[in-house]
C-alpha cells in the first residue's frame, strides 16, 4: 500500500501524479474502513481527498500555513502528516482529536471546531508574516456553508481591502451540514453553471475589437464594455468586487487541475479565491447518496452502510413536542442556524414549511431575526447548540433581553457533548445567560419534564426564556400525556430527607438520583431537589433549606464558575445567610477534551459516587467518625 | 416656525415639497441649538435630515416599520414623532434616550445602540407580516459602516435568498464613526463614481441591437452581452448578486429624488436597496469639517464650534502607554473594530502606521484576527469596549482562550458609561470572561495602575489577559515613572484594618477609598484591599481574611450576578470556608438607563455612603448597638 509509505508531506512530494490518484483511492478505503469502527465525519473528508493531496503537494506545510475552517474535514490532512496510526483512536478518550490540534502536529497551525474562523486567522497570520518580513503562503480552506457566517464576510472585507496575499480555497460541496441556504448559496450555484460561459471569452473580445469606432463616444463605450466583460467572463464578480482574484469554478477532484490552479494562485499578487467544486461522500455510495446522514456518523457496516438504530434522544423529544405545540399555537415558529437535522426540526419543517426558518450558519442573525419576529407577536423558538449560542451573545443581551422580547431559546447539546470535544462542549450557557436581566433559565430533569418546560416557555410572555438539554439518549421515563405549565421559579422536591439537600439543575438529575439510590442502601437519606429554574431561583425553598440547617450540594453539567451553584451562593449571601455550606459539583475550570460523555463525567467528577461520598462526608454520623 | 406645527408624521404629510426644505433647515437649527446645551450625536443627525423627512413622508409609520440601525441618528425621527419638547432632556437622567426607545413612542418599533442589527430585525418583521398576511412596508436605515458588520451580511444573505419585501436604505456617508475601512467601503466608493456610466445605457442597448447576427453563435453572445450589461449599468452588482434590486446612488439631500426613489422601492417586488449619499454634519460648518469629532459631542459654542477642553481620561492614559510599550517591544500591535478615535489609538497609528489595524465594525473578526497574529508570535492588543466585546464572545472562548493565545484585551468603557445608557453599559465583561478557562482578568484602581497592568499584560505569555477601565476622567493620582510588572493573582492591601475588609475590584476603588475616608472621621478603620485580579483571585489573602474573621464587602462596577463578588463567594466555598460573610456591592440585575455616571451610581447604590454604612453595620460596636 502506497499510503503506508507516506509519513509526512515530503514523502508525498516524491509521488507522481498518477500515484496521487492511487493514494486518493487508498485514502478513501482507509477512511471508510477505519471510520466504520470509530465513527466520525466521513462524508466531508471523502470530499476533500484530492484537494488535500494537492494542497500538501503544492505547498510547504508547516512553513506554509494550511488553515482548515470548521476542521472536521482535516482527517486526510492528519493522515498525510504522520498520524495514520492514531486513527483507531479517533475522537476517543485520550485519542486523536476529530479536529486540528496543535499538540498533535506542527502541521496543525490553527485549531477549529466552530465555523467561519479560518479567514480571520489567515489574515492574522499573513499580516504577521508581512510585518516580520517572512515569506510563506497562508491558505484557508473554507466550505460554502461556512462562508455564510458573518465573520467570514468581515474577514473577506478586511483581506480584500488590504489586498493581502492570502489564498482562500472555497470547498464548494453545496452543503454545510444541511443543504445550504442564503443568497450566497444561490450565487455560488450560478457560478457553478458559468463554466459554459468561458468559451465565449475569445470570441467576444474579437467581436468588441471589430466594432467600428463611430466617433469617440462609441469607442468609449466599447472600452467600457470590454472592462465590464470581467463580470460576464470571470464571473466571480462578488469576490472580485471585494478585492479578490477569483479562479474557478474548477473540479475539486481533478488533481492536475488543482495543482495548476494552486500554482497560479501562488504567483498571484493579492488575495486569491479558488472555487473548487467537490462532492461530499465521494467514492462511498451510501455517503454520496445521503451526505446529511453521513456528515458525522457513528459506527456502520461498510457493505450495506447500515448503522445501529439510534435510541430516542432529548433532541427527538424536542422535535416531536415542537410539532404538538405548533398545532396548538399558530404563533409558534422555529429558527435554526443551519442545523435543521441536528436540531431534529426536519419533520417540523415538513409539516409547517412556512414556520421553519433555516437561516444558514448565521447565529447572530438567527437570534436577532427571532427578536424581529417576536416584536410582531410571533413566538419564535431558536433551536441552537449551547456552544453556538456563544456566537449570538450580544444579540441575546442587546436585542432580545434588553427589549424583553418573547424569544424561546432551546439550548441543545448543553453540558458535556462527548466525541466532538472541547470546541463543542456546552459549558458556559448557564453562566453567561444567568447574568442577563429579564432571562428565565430552565433545565429539565428528564425528557418528560423537557416537554413541560417547552409548554411553559410557549405560554410565557414575560420576555426571553430558555431550556437546556443534552446530546444524550432519553432516560426512558414515563411520559405524561398532558403538557403542563410549570410555575416560574419553582423547584420540585423529589424526596424529602435529612441534613443534606442535593439540588440538581437539569439532566444530571440522573446522576443525583443514582447517588440517592446508592445511599439508600446505607440508610442515608438526603433531600433531593430538582431545581428546574436557575433564574429565577426558588428562593423560598433555598431559604427553607438554610433555616432548617441543610447542607447543600448543587449539581449541574456546566462550568462550576459562574454557574447554577454560584447562583445559589449569591442568593444566600444576598439574603444574609452566611453560614450555609454549599458544595458545587459541576465542570471545573478547564477545557474538557473528547471522549465519551461517561468518560468525561468521570474525569470531572460528575458521578453518583462523587455526590454520594460528599453526602456521606456531610452526614453527622460520618462527621462523628471523622472527628473521632 | 413650521417645525412647531409638526407633532406627528400626519402633520408632515400636509407640507409641500418646498415646505419640507424649510423644515429641513429649521430642524438643523433646532439640532445645532439644542445639542449645544445637551451634547449628543450631532453630525449623524445633521446628515439624515432630508432622508428622515422623506421617509416619514413616503411611508406610514408606525404601520410601516422604520428601523434605525445603531440608532444614534434617530433624533430627526424623534422630532417628527412628537418628542420635540423632550429634547432639552436628551441623554439626561430620566430624560429622552439618545437611541430609539419603545416606551417613548409607538414609532420606535425597534431599539438599537449596537450596530448592524437592523436588517435582521427587518427580516423578522417582514417575515411575521407575511405569515400574518398583513400589508406594510419594512424599512431598515443602515449606514455604510454598519454594513461591514458580519451580521448585516448574514441578514442580506437571508433576505436576498427569500426575496422578501424589505427596503434597505443605505445611508452612505463614507464614515462609520471613523472613516470606513474594508473592501465593502472601496466598493461603495466605486459605486458612488458610477453615476457617469448611466448615460451609456440607452446607447449601448442600441449598439447591441445593431450587431449583425452572424450565425446563431454570435447572436447568442450578443444575448449574453446584453444580460451582462446590468453589471456595467446597474452597477450595484454586489447587492444584485445577493438578490436585491439596487437603486442608486442618489443624492440623500434631494427630497424629491428621495421621494421618487422610495415610491419606486415601494412598488418593487422583492428586496430593494436604496443607496443614498449623505454628508455627516451637513449644514453646520464645524461638523462638516470634522465629522469624527462631531459624531458624538458634549456641549459646544454654536458660533465657534468650541468645546470645553476635555480632561485626561483612562482612555488617553491607555493610548499614551500603548506608544511607550510599542517602543520597547516590536511584537506589540493594536487592533480596533472601527474605534481608532474612541480608543485613543490615533496617535499610536500615526507613530506606527503598520502596527495599528482598524478592521471596521467587525468585532468577531477583530478578535480572531488578533488570535491569528498571536499564533505567529506577535502581541496583539485588542482595544474594545466592554459592550462590544459581547459580539466576540465565542471568538474569545473558541479561538483565543481555548488555544491559549497571547492576546491582550483592553476593555474600555467598562462599568457604567453615562449618557449612552443601557445599550452601552459595560456590565457583563467580568462575569462572562471569568468563566472562561485560561483567562487572566485585571482591573486597575486608578490610571497609574492601568499603566502597570498594561506592562504586566505586555510581558505575560501564559495566554489571554485583560484589563478593564472606565469611560471616565482620570483620578489625577501621582504617576510612577517606571512601568511595573505586577505579580499575577496578587492583590494589594492598601490599608490594614479591623473586622471588615473592603475588597474593591477596579476603578470603583475611588468610591471605596472615599468610604474609608468618611469612616476614619468616625474612628472606624476597615481593611482596604485593591483586588487587582478577578482571575486568578488572590486566594492566599482571601483565606487570611477568612481565618482572621474579617467580614467582607466586595465592590465592583459590573453585574453583581456572576461578577467579582460572586467569584469571591465561590472561592470560599470551594476552600470550605462556609461561614464568611461576603456582601456584594455592584450593579443589580436590570438594565441601567442613561444619565450621568454619578446619577447611575447613586441609583444602583455604588456610593461611598452605601459602602460606609455597610461597614458601620458590620462593626462589632455597631452590632452591639443594634442588638441592645
Amino acid at each position: 500500500m502506497l499510503l503506508t509509505t507516506i509519513n509526512n508531506p515530503q514523502d508525498l512530494k516524491k509521488c507522481t501524479h498518477s500515484q496521487l490518484y492511487t493514494l486518493a483511492s487508498e485514502i478513501r478505503h482507509f477512511l471508510v474502513e477505519t471510520l466504520s469502527k470509530t465513527g466520525g465525519h466521513l462524508a466531508p473528508n471523502l470530499g476533500v481527498v484530492e484537494l488535500t493531496l494537492a494542497l500538501h503537494y503544492a505547498f510547504e506545510s508547516p512553513k506554509d500555513k494550511l488553515i482548515w475552517d470548521v476542521g472536521h474535514q482535516a482527517y486526510v490532512h492528519k493522515l498525510l502528516t504522520g498520524r495514520r496510526d492514531m486513527f483507531p483512536t479517533l475522537r476517543q478518550y485520550k485519542g486523536m482529536c476529530g479536529f486540528p490540534k496543535m499538540v498533535e502536529s506542527p502541521h496543525d497551525v490553527w485549531e477549529t471546531g466552530h465555523s467561519s474562523t479560518s479567514l480571520s486567522a489567515a489574515m492574522g497570520m499573513a499580516t504577521a508574516r508581512d510585518l516580520k518580513k517572512e515569506k510563506n503562503h497562508v491558505v484557508a480552506i473554507i466550505g460554502d456553508g461556512a462562508l455564510t457566517g458573518g465573520m467570514a464576510f468581515e474577514a473577506l472585507n478586511h483581506i480584500g481591502h488590504e489586498r493581502k496575499n492570502v489564498i482562500v480555497v472555497l470547498n464548494d460541496n453545496e452543503m454545510s451540514i444541511a443543504p445550504n441556504v442564503g443568497a450566497m448559496h444561490n450565487y455560488l450555484g450560478k457560478l457553478r453553471s458559468m463554466e459554459n460561459y468561458q468559451w465565449a471569452k475569445d470570441e467576444l473580445e474579437g467581436l468588441l475589437k471589430s466594432i467600428p469606432a463611430v466617433g469617440g463616444k462609441l469607442a468609449n463605450i466599447a472600452e467600457r464594455v470590454k472592462d465590464s466583460m470581467k463580470y460576464l467572463l470571470v464571473s466571480g464578480v462578488l469576490f472580485e468586487e471585494l478585492g479578490f482574484t477569483y479562479i474557478g469554478p474548477i473540479d475539486g477532484h481533478n488533481i492536475e487541475l488543482l495543482l495548476d490552479t494552486m500554482k497560479t494562485a501562488k504567483q498571484t499578487k493579492g488575495p486569491v479565491l479558488i472555487h473548487a467544486i467537490t462532492k461530499k461522500g465521494r467514492g462511498y455510495a451510501p455517503a454520496e447518496a445521503d451526505s446529511v446522514k453521513w456528515h458525522g456518523i457513528g459506527t456502520y457496516k461498510i457493505e450495506s452502510g447500515d448503522t445501529p438504530k439510534s435510541a430516542p434522544t432529548y433532541t427527538s423529544i424536542f422535535a416531536d413536542t415542537m410539532i404538538t405545540l405548533a398545532e396548538e399555537d399558530s404563533r409558534i415558529v422555529a429558527v435554526t442556524p443551519a442545523m435543521p437535522a441536528g436540531s431534529g426540526l426536519i419533520p417540523f419543517g415538513q409539516k409547517y414549511p412556512n414556520r421553519l426558518f433555516d437561516v444558514g450558519i448565521a447565529e447572530q442573525h438567527a437570534c436577532t431575526f427571532a427578536a424581529g419576529l417576536a416584536t410582531q407577536g410571533l413566538k419564535p423558538v431558536l433551536a441552537i447548540y449551547s456552544t453556538f449560542l456563544q456566537r449570538a451573545y450580544d444579540q441575546l443581551i442587546h436585542d432580545v433581553a434588553r427589549q424583553k422580547l418573547n424569544v424561546v431559546f432551546a439550548v441543545d447539546r448543553a453540558g458535556l457533548v462527548g466525541a466532538d470535544g472541547e470546541t463543542h462542549q456546552g459549558m458556559y450557557d448557564i453562566a453567561f445567560m444567568r447574568v442577563i436581566p429579564n432571562m428565565v433559565i430552565m433545565a429539565p430533569k428528564d425528557e418528560n419534564e423537557l416537554r413541560h418546560m417547552m409548554k411553559t416557555a410557549a405560554v410565557y410572555d414575560g420576555g426571553p426564556i430558555s431550556y437546556r438539554y443534552p446530546r444524550l439518549p432519553v432516560r426512558g421515563v414515563k411520559m405524561d400525556e398532558e403538557l403542563q405549565v410549570l410555575p416560574i421559579g419553582k423547584a420540585e422536591i423529589v424526596q424529602e430527607g435529612k441534613h443534606v439537600a442535593i439540588v440538581s439543575f437539569g439532566h444530571v438529575f440522573e446522576i443525583a438520583e443514582q447517588a440517592v439510590q446508592a445511599l439508600k442502601a446505607e440508610g442515608i437519606k438526603p433531600m433531593l431537589v430538582n431545581a428546574r429554574f436557575c433564574k429565577p431561583l426558588d428562593e423560598e425553598l433555598l431559604f427553607r433549606l438554610a433555616r432548617e440547617g441543610y447542607q447543600i450540594i448543587t449539581v449541574e453539567e456546566g462550568s462550576e464558575m459562574g454557574g447554577f451553584g454560584s447562583a445559589v451562593l449569591e442568593c444566600y449571601q444576598r439574603a444574609g445567610f452566611d453560614g450555609v455550606n454549599v458544595q458545587m459539583v459541576g465542570v471545573p475550570d478547564y477545557f474538557v477534551e473528547h471522549g465519551s460523555v461517561k468518560e468525561q463525567r468521570l474525569e470531572v467528577g460528575l458521578t453518583a459516587e462523587n455526590i454520594a461520598s460528599r453526602v456521606r462526608a456531610l452526614m453527622p454520623v460520618s462527621k462523628g467518625v471523622v472527628e473521632a
